[in-house]
């Protein structure tokens, strides 16, 4: 089939692409749900789990492996038993109460702030990856200039919410350094919202001092602007490292992600209803706490999820208990009406093949579904977090687009508009010279350009180009019409002196 | 990480393997869902797709373009102005009362019977593509022996439920004769249920004959055992070959898919609602017509979507507007109470990629979280049906299982037993050798044969292979494995006898 494109208004080829190119980096807001949530527990199941969860807390107990967070939680009220804290759900429910049910997390570019919270969500890349697929697709040790690259794209591509922080790790810079580098680059290369490293205390200390000299030290302690993960070692263990790293960014008013990590069968029990349960606990457990450290602070209920194949260990990705685990987690997190963060778009493939976009998008759709509104992860993950594909990343955002205009629901606004263009039409005729199809064609159908819809033909004659190879080249032409974002120069001049200093002060190792 | 295996009750590697051969080739029965729908329409919502249904059959009108079924609409009461049909409400509504809600699909294998309708599901290979991807991944004509081979994979893939019928064209096969081959294929490659070429009322008188040979003439007149396809032109338009075939089956009782074939944009309004209110018009019609054929006899509210790229005129899959479409389309049928064919599984890229898999996955979420009762095209649709691929076919049907495990929900059989586990494992255990997690880790979480989870340095040191290799080493060791499900030699000669005379009364052209 072919067809004549309708006319645009403005005319010319070159008009059309300026116009295109406009409208591929101009960030979508927050998405603002218009589906039903899927939601497979009832009530009274949503209770069984809280109640099981809540004797897991009381009977069992959580490790908190830290000195400082077992003295809040003795004068908070709490049993402590050596490491081990027992926590009354009267106590664990009161201090729950006080966490914002929505934040709004400010962007130095304010035209770029998000809320998030009941129906609103936001996607967000991937974290930690030590290789990288390149422009070339190949495999190799992530590096500074190529967390660049992930930032510069982050920036321009429309469904993402943040640039995250270290998107995959700079191998080329001293470990002790990196939280450094990584938060620069996050801040320079995009003006979207962002992370902080938690990798410790003292780590988050030099990072609220760079989110300092960004907004002010005035503004950061009254308004959202950094989120900071902190995972649990499942089962039921929080340990120093994280505590200190939570205490820094709650104490600075700054959403902590409290995440229990599971790998479902050999850290939880072997059972989808069970390890929701023993992770249920687990983040109740670390969100309260947040609530010791500041009351009133944002906190998010967090998670990572994966099953276990039984047959060889692996952590595995698009299982359907994910995705039942996705929509239980989400029942509990609006029951205690707190924020909840996922991850989406996890591929276990060791090439950005079929595997790769089948465990994709089965996260994607169940994450969505699930109404997860920290969407994390949402960008370049494959080979179980061991690589972010370039490829992967430009294809992953474009499902991210595809998946919020899907959450944005059906649109009724020119509904009777379009009945009278079937009576126009009427039976055998078509559609697509109709000025209702012509005043509507741009808005009503999505097109995404990563994937190729033409005859094999048409395909073969352009090159027969997979996936990945339309994927890396618009990738490298976002790169080459990539812009940086202003920045004072007196802000950045500060924000490298603060880094200077600190490199200074704490001499590079590779430890 | 590496663990131990937990020893299987009948010891022995054999054992195991045949176990797990027995196991991967009995077919689960049909799929009971126990998730909820997503229903981004309400009730009001649902009723203005209806009103505006209505009002296109009471003022547009459906072309009917067969003098038969004019005539039968007339005498029902319609009014009939040349080849346009305008029906009433009252009597569009009052035809569609007597169409069951469920429908049992008996299959010659009577353990292979299938229940359709309600929250009861099944999945059908895909249909009519020209070209095949074979065991090589090699693009080729569709021949009869390929054709042979994917009714052998649909009769040992556990969760397809049908061996459908002209899953690849059988190019080799002379056009006029295709139909008696493609018939016999789907019955004596596969005791599953099957579906019934219906291109003409001819080729399907010739199907009901086989049919009567392989189940006798009493039995099928009073059970369902074959589904047909009958496509709509829209807008609005059904042709005498469609509805040629559709009045054989439908007058033999025997369930046809009543289905528009919708190019969102360019054969509907360019909008979700809009084409799913045309659509719903074309789909009413149809049903409405089988009852004037046979009143009681079952029918199916069917389907096909794509949205058109407003840049090429091609055909997307996967994208937002299809699912929405699915969801609303869902709970129309559920409105009239009848049960719901959809596709899934589509994709339009020329290679089994990364977009396949995107795009395969993303319908197969929306079309189980909409409900889909038939769920068709669920194998080896790439290409835009231009091509079955092999490699594909395979993991599609794999799909087809972790969706059905996802749709049965969440189990809780075990919870209060899996409680007494966190108990005994506490914080900072595992749980990989407790006796909770050897007595359920075959059934807790499922493990995809055709998805690679290792290591890199594992999969390098196995091959490097992709999803496609993996999947079509797989293939092919199903096919090697095959046994063709008995059937008595009298039918069997029988039915050659049958196509033997046909070929001898219609010799055979390539038209």
């Amino acid at each position: 089939m072919t067809m004549t494109l309708p006319a645009t208004r403005r005319g010319g080829r070159d008009a059309r692409r300026a116009l295109r190119l406009a409208r591929d980096i101009s960030m979508l807001p927050q998405l603002t749900r218009n589906l039903p949530y899927v939601e497979p527990m009832s009530q009274e199941q949503v209770l069984r789990i809280h109640n099981a969860s809540m004797a897991i807390l009381e009977d069992v107990g959580v490790d908190f492996r830290d000195a400082v967070a077992l003295q809040q939680w003795k004068t908070a009220g709490a049993k402590v038993v050596g490491e081990r804290v027992f926590i009354d759900r009267a106590l664990a429910m009161e201090l729950l109460s006080s966490i914002p049910e929505e934040i709004t997390l400010h962007a130095r570019n304010p035209e770029k702030s998000v809320t998030l919270g009941r129906g609103r969500s936001i996607f967000v890349p991937m974290t930690g990856a030590p290789f990288i697929r390149d422009l070339e697709d190949k495999r190799r040790w992530g590096s500074l200039k190529s967390l660049n690259d992930f930032h510069k794209l982050a920036h321009m591509l429309p469904a993402l919410h943040s640039s995250a922080h270290v998107i995959c790790e700079p191998m080329d810079i001293p470990v002790n350094h990196r939280h450094l580098w990584i938060t620069y680059s996050s801040m320079v290369h995009s003006d979207k919202t962002f992370m902080g490293m938690s990798t410790g205390g003292d780590r988050a200390e030099d990072v609220m001092a760079m989110v300092k000299i960004l907004f002010g030290e005035d503004f950061i302690d009254t308004h959202p602007v950094v989120t900071a993960n902190v995972n649990g070692n499942s089962p039921l263990v929080w340990d120093e490292t994280m505590l200190g790293a939570l205490r820094v960014f709650t104490g600075h008013n700054q959403p902590v992600l409290c995440s229990p990590f599971v790998l479902g069968g050999a850290n939880t029990p072997a059972g989808t209803a069970p390890a929701v349960a023993q992770l249920n606990a687990e983040a109740v457990s670390a969100l309260a706490y947040t609530q010791i450290v500041r009351r009133g602070a944002p906190a998010i209920y967090g998670h990572f999820l994966s099953t276990v194949s039984m047959k060889s260990g692996a952590p595995m990705a698009g299982t359907p208990e994910i995705s039942l685990m996705n929509f239980a987690i989400g029942q509990m997190a609006r029951f205690y009406r707190v924020p909840w963060r996922t991850s989406s778009l996890l591929g276990g493939s060791k090439t950005f093949d079929a595997q790769s976009g089948y465990e994709s998008a089965t996260t994607l759709m169940a994450t969505v579904f699930g109404g997860a509104n920290y969407i994390w992860h949402s960008a370049g993950w494959d080979e179980a977090a061991m690589v972010c594909s370039t490829a992967k990343f430009v294809v992953d955002a474009e499902q991210c687009a595809m998946a919020y205009r899907m959450a944005e629901g059906i649109k009724w606004d020119d509904f009777d508009e379009a009945m009278l263009a079937v009576r126009d039409v009427g039976p055998g005729g078509h559609y697509l010279g109709h000025p209702h199809t012509q005043s509507n064609f741009q808005r009503a159908f999505f097109m995404p350009e990563l994937f190729d819809n033409s005859s094999i033909e048409q395909w073969q004659a352009e090159g027969a180009k997979n996936t990945t190879a339309r994927a890396l080249e618009y990738a490298a032409k976002l790169l080459s019409d990539y812009e940086r974002p202003p920045l004072d120069p007196a802000t950045d001049d500060e924000l490298r002196d603060f880094i200077a200093r600190r490199e200074r002060e704490t001499p590079g190792d590779v430890s």
